[in-house]
């Protein structure tokens, strides 16, 4: 790899190979990718990002490859991160489907990267979040961030865009409860995609009366839209975006104190899962090098120790000299 | 609380208001509660833990319901752990399902929690473990953990379990992608349910065939088999319990060398996670309460240093006194 500061210079051009390249070396875990991360990341935080998210099935990447054609033809570049096995953007759908997005691989204005394993910062939010910066450091307009909502990781992730949209189709009574036990909480803009399928209008009307029985919120508060929309026959797209863009505006207004509260709240989790992932994995290593972790386990087998008793003196011993 | 030796006794004679009590405290958050945990931890790993995971809407609950009835006609108690926001054992879905599901309520033979946040220890499946251990210690011949197969969280959960049941249906193209994006890889057994649907066949040809691409394992390593099952007409329950049985003996052949190597695995995964959430709980706590946190994010916010320089500083001045 080239020197650090070199690297990012050109990421920094807009650099589509150097992009490339660096997310490879990060999936490999190179240390000096990280190193390039560091130098990005006073040159991120200027995209808006979209969380795109609901269950498999749902037509969340023929939604986004809308969204990618509305915004390019806006003359707006795109990133796209799509956090989803099933994703076509992934590799992971029917053949007709990848095809079908490919259109995009040719545009220079769109850069598409997939995540399907955790890499080497532990947690699959950090790899999307680290992927989110270097195409925000690029000078990506938007970053569309594709993911199946459900899991926790997962949730996380479509929590850390500034917009999110939850998508979901007419007649899955599974999806308005997973919708019920978790997604709504984040949802800025919900979307009922396939509206042209019976009983569109009952899961809008649910949807809304959902939105209506939430505990009530202060005056000045995001108040959420449900759009319809049929992805496939190109329907509703426009209403969504303008639904985007108002949710953005939203953020912006005043200054833009809602932005910066959110990128603050962004900025936390980033530093806190880094924190996290970080100091286990150290202090794994520490433990495994000096066959600490071994002798645990042997322990536990036998049942001479419990799980929850070993990990609190490992703890003890690890911090407490650090802050005595 | 009453004492903790007190409740562990109560629990470990099979008292279900005490085990109760306990599973709320563990969510509250109470610090006794985990010493309770402590206690029944000898007492614990003598149950037949069972994932069965899957995606919404394959019936995992209704086949769930099949294994407690056959398994309650069998003589043996069951505890159920339901970590899905959709299953009616979590109150998630429709009236119907619920009724169905309280005949069990009234059975002292089987015992039904349902999770649905992190909860206190952090992780999903750090809550889930707790969760297993009381129902083990209260000695539960069998467990069965309910878990929809996405995210990461999730996977790991199914994972813990002895004997893992992946479900799917038959045409569920979406479903077939995420099995092959990981869960293939954690199932003992695999069930294609709703077999009376058109392409069961079809389905159940597919999975064959993927199992046998997968890589050559060592000779006596388990052959994950697979099933096709109507759990709401009750058919091939008989069989797929077959199943069941033959792993369980196949972890217990030799001497249960496979169990054993099941159960270290299990324990390496459950210390692991309660130290990452314990070390990193108590790093923010002290970050909390000396300011330096609010002072980091305020530094990031004004790009004065980036999450992973931030990050490293604040592991290396924690962890390296302690080792020097």
């Amino acid at each position: 790899m080239d020197n650090a500061s070199e690297v990012a210079e050109r990421i920094m051009a807009g650099e589509v190979r150097a992009a490339a390249r660096l997310m490879r070396d990060l999936d490999d875990g190179r240390p000096e990718a990280r190193e390039v991360l560091k130098l990005l990341y006073p040159k991120s935080g200027r995209a808006h990002v979209i969380g795109i998210t609901g269950s498999p099935g749902v037509g969340k990447s023929t939604l986004t490859d809308r969204l990618i054609q509305h915004l390019r033809e806006a003359g707006k570049t795109v990133g796209v991160v799509a956090v989803d096995p099933t994703s076509p953007f992934s590799g992971g759908a029917i053949l007709g489907d990848r095809i079908r997005m490919q259109r995009h691989a040719l545009d220079e204005g769109v850069f598409i990267r997939s995540l399907a394993t955790r890499g080497h910062f532990g947690g699959l939010s950090a790899s999307a979040r680290a992927v989110i910066s270097v195409l925000d450091a690029m000078g990506k307009d938007y970053i569309l961030v594709e993911t199946v909502g459900v899991g926790q990781d997962e949730v996380e992730i479509a929590a850390a865009a500034y917009t999110t949209l939850v998508v979901t189709v007419p007649g899955l009574g599974d999806d308005i409860q997973a919708l019920k036990a978790g997604l709504l909480e984040v949802a800025d803009l919900l979307v009922v995609n396939k509206a042209d399928k019976e009983g569109a209008e009952r899961t809008y009307q649910d949807l809304l009366l959902m939105l209506d029985l939430r505990t009530a919120k202060t005056p000045d508060a995001w108040q959420p839209r449900v759009y319809q929309t049929s992805a496939k026959k190109n329907r509703g797209i426009t209403e969504l975006m303008g639904g985007i863009l108002a949710h953005q505006e939203f953020l912006q207004r005043d200054g833009g104190q809602a932005l910066i509260a959110a990128r603050r709240q962004r900025l936390r989790q980033e530093f806190l899962d880094l924190l996290k992932e970080g100091v286990f994995a150290r202090l794994v290593d520490q433990m495994t090098k000096n066959g600490r972790l071994e002798a645990i386990i042997q322990d536990l087998l036998e049942r001479r120790t419990d799980p929850y008793s070993a990990a609190e003196t490992v703890i003890a011993a690890a911090l407490e000299s650090a802050t005595r």
